[in-house]
């Protein structure tokens, strides 16, 4: 993206295919949204069997139109860049690999719906387009605000995990097979279902003991539903604490300093002389 | 309302109906949030049968007084106005006039029910009430925090509808027709109903793999929900950190004092001399 | 309680009775703590018919007992306080009354089954010992916390009863009877259920445009049900926010300073002279 | 762990067993890890009927193996502990006890389900581990911020159980037996259900006057769902305020100083001269 000596031709596409500075690489990026939202969109439709009955050739016509589509924008983007493997290779590059290579292989095994997934992992290609937007700091200061709280999150994880094997291994000891409860991963299919407040109802306590021992449980979920939300929220606002951070310092043009600062914090010289 | 010169029955009447500063306008708004709240409570009282059959005749001449009173008012509000065109295209001329229109027209094509919906949007003019209270800065506060983390919950739901159609798919092919997720729309109904925690348990998963897959979004879903508390929550901290903080020592200009001080807190000279 | 001439038997019954400073006065509040609790367990325990038709006489008599019980406290209450009516018309004093009344209005009017509910109120007393603990500082601080979020936390439930009103109109004319949505006020129910993540699963979409309203309103509720712990959250972490607020001027005497504070900012006198 | 005299063989064991500072004393801690999981995983697949019928005795085989090897564990524990009775009735080495005495108990008395649960607290032994990692601090930060939030979460559960008992008297009054609110018990098991937004709907309120309430207490819930959340969010907030605040400036003596900070950003002075 930095390169100094422009290369043509290669130079010209990797700016419109890659990059979002340009005229014509917005216009490209719109394209593209538009094109994987319509192929997911045709995908979703192609699974109701009263629409595939009535337009699935049409929805057949469509997705080979995407997948060559697609097929000519991944061909270009492996010629555009100047290191082929490491797109390839990139987290984006499988993902564009992949929602291209089920139409294919559908041809050699036809009428495997398993492809299904594969097809529908295209919408993961918006992000490569919300990448280039306004959206960047914000997507970027939540990823910072969830890497920060990771450790917290699976200490969470494994307790909440820890009390489900528990209570789920109790509830299948109280309520038994004939309430529902087959098995201690049935039990803890319930717990999870409980604790999270999701509440199928597909199994429920019938005895009361079993109730008693829900209804703690659902009070102590209440209880700790909290805590995820309290550590993400205390990273979101610790991650953005220091709201004036633009200001450089003119002598060793670092930054990063509080909006009460007067010394730089780095070299020690006078923030505004 | 900033008008210089008065210009008789019509400031009188604009005073009245838009403002809320004398007492002939504060009693107005309370005539008409009783008028909206009553007509909307007739208008739901009317769509149960047993009570329709009953007291329809009744519903109807009422609906029918409300209509004329809110037409009434109406045509005082695009007489008192100094443009009529700005407030008929406004936000709130547009509701006055649905909240009016149904009726007359339930003359030409009776018997239509879609209108209700329409007569129901009368419940949004509570809020022109709303507007002249002691609550506006309260609801201000609240628009601009989710204003301000407007992009994150962007990034938020985006994240939230990539996930619920690639689970969809995958528990659309996992679980099968035989058990409900009768196509990838389906699924994702499911999805949305499992990661919001909502739960009916119309539509739940049978098979082991089905509630293990399950089991997993529940725990996600469990985590991420932390993701837009914790976002209104820490915009909603940083919109007002200090109550009034804009008033400044006039000696050593420094700045952060509570609303009750007297003395500068870091020098000691009077605040207001 | 800061009287200062003390009244012989009238005093040291009030001390016993309303303060938890002496040694009776703690005991009298424990006995009364586990009265209450008993109590109110009998209530319950004779509201589940097996229980009643096994043990209805020992329920009986257990009632009477601390009716009884409660009856001369209410009359010692009564006997202690400086101002009778002061205490009669204040919230416990009723909510003590309540608590004795209904038993005795079951000799003449038998069978009736709602007294139950006014039995029941007794837990209410529990607060009264709660009152005389340490927990004292926490109630208040989630009280104010509450308090100074109860405009925000108002336009809220404005806004979702609003929404409630139109997506209740929305689904009855979209579903119609046929799939439970037989009113708006049912839809209305259905709403609520579904926007506050309960999700009951009694009325549940049963039309494609039903089930996608849902679920753009269930993302909505995602959103929204951000907000009020956003505000809460905002409030409590307000309410503590200068911790170091027990120093005191040494000249007016009046507490509140920052940690921060060097001066007075009520006189303008130094903190630490 | 700080003995300064080394004890030989004993000492070399209780490295490896208590401490995680040496390669032996990782690779010990992960063996035990992966034994924990797997001796769990095959507790939860023995209850699967179809799994037990089919693989009831390899199930079988494994139990034992993994008793005897905890009980060599067990044994060595004991062995390289200074004080033997310290470690067995500190609350780890209970847990240690209960994961190997069902199984030499279920000699004498075959075919009792309850072991089940006794045998799936061994999953607690993986905060055994989990003890010696990094995830030390965040554990201790979670842990300090619900402690501080104690008394809070305290108020707030009793204040939920008062509603419940409440809630739970007016609709078995409202709805009754019928409705499938057969007791107060029962009542305040739906009020629970419905307070925590679970929802199983295994009971829902028929009447008009039920639904009625449930909406409020549904509104009510949602309000108060935001309580916890805010508490344990404003103690995470406060328990980590500062990362290294703790440095104070040697020249003007002011605090608040980043971790990365070399020079004090009121005065400019080098803050580690």
């Amino acid at each position: 993206m930095g390169r100094e000596q422009p290369a043509g031709l290669r130079h010209r596409i990797h700016e419109i295919i890659f990059e979002a500075d340009t005229r014509a690489g917005k216009t490209f990026d719109l394209v593209l949204l538009v094109s994987i939202v319509a192929s997911v969109v045709v995908v979703m439709l192609d699974s109701i069997a009263s629409f595939r009955s009535a337009y699935g050739d049409w929805f057949y016509g469509i997705e080979w139109f995407f997948t060559i589509l697609f097929t000519i924008e991944y061909a270009m983007r492996i010629y555009s860049v100047q290191k082929a493997s490491g797109y390839i290779f990139s987290f984006f590059g499988l993902v564009d690999l992949l929602s291209i290579v089920p139409t294919y292989i559908s041809i050699l095994l036809p009428g495997s719906q398993y492809f299904l997934v594969i097809r529908v992992l295209r919408v993961l290609r918006v992000f490569r387009v919300l990448k280039f937007t306004q959206y960047l700091i914000e997507v970027d200061q939540l990823r910072r605000a969830l890497a920060a709280s990771r450790r917290k999150i699976t200490v969470f994880i494994f307790t909440v995990v820890s009390i489900t094997v528990i209570v789920g291994a109790l509830m299948y000891v109280i309520e038994g097979a004939e309430n529902g409860f087959t098995s201690i991963p049935t039990g803890m299919y319930w717990a999870i279902v409980t604790l999270t407040t999701v509440g199928y109802g597909d199994i429920s306590p019938q005895t009361h003991l079993g109730q008693m021992l829900s209804a703690v449980i659902m009070i102590l979920g209440y209880g700790i539903i909290a805590v995820p939300t309290g550590i993400v929220t205390a990273e979101l606002t610790r991650t953005k604490p220091h709201k004036h951070t633009t200001e450089v310092c003119p002598y060793c043009s670092r930054e990063g300093h509080d909006a009460d600062a007067e010394y730089c914090k780095y070299c020690g010289g006078p923030l505004n002389p």
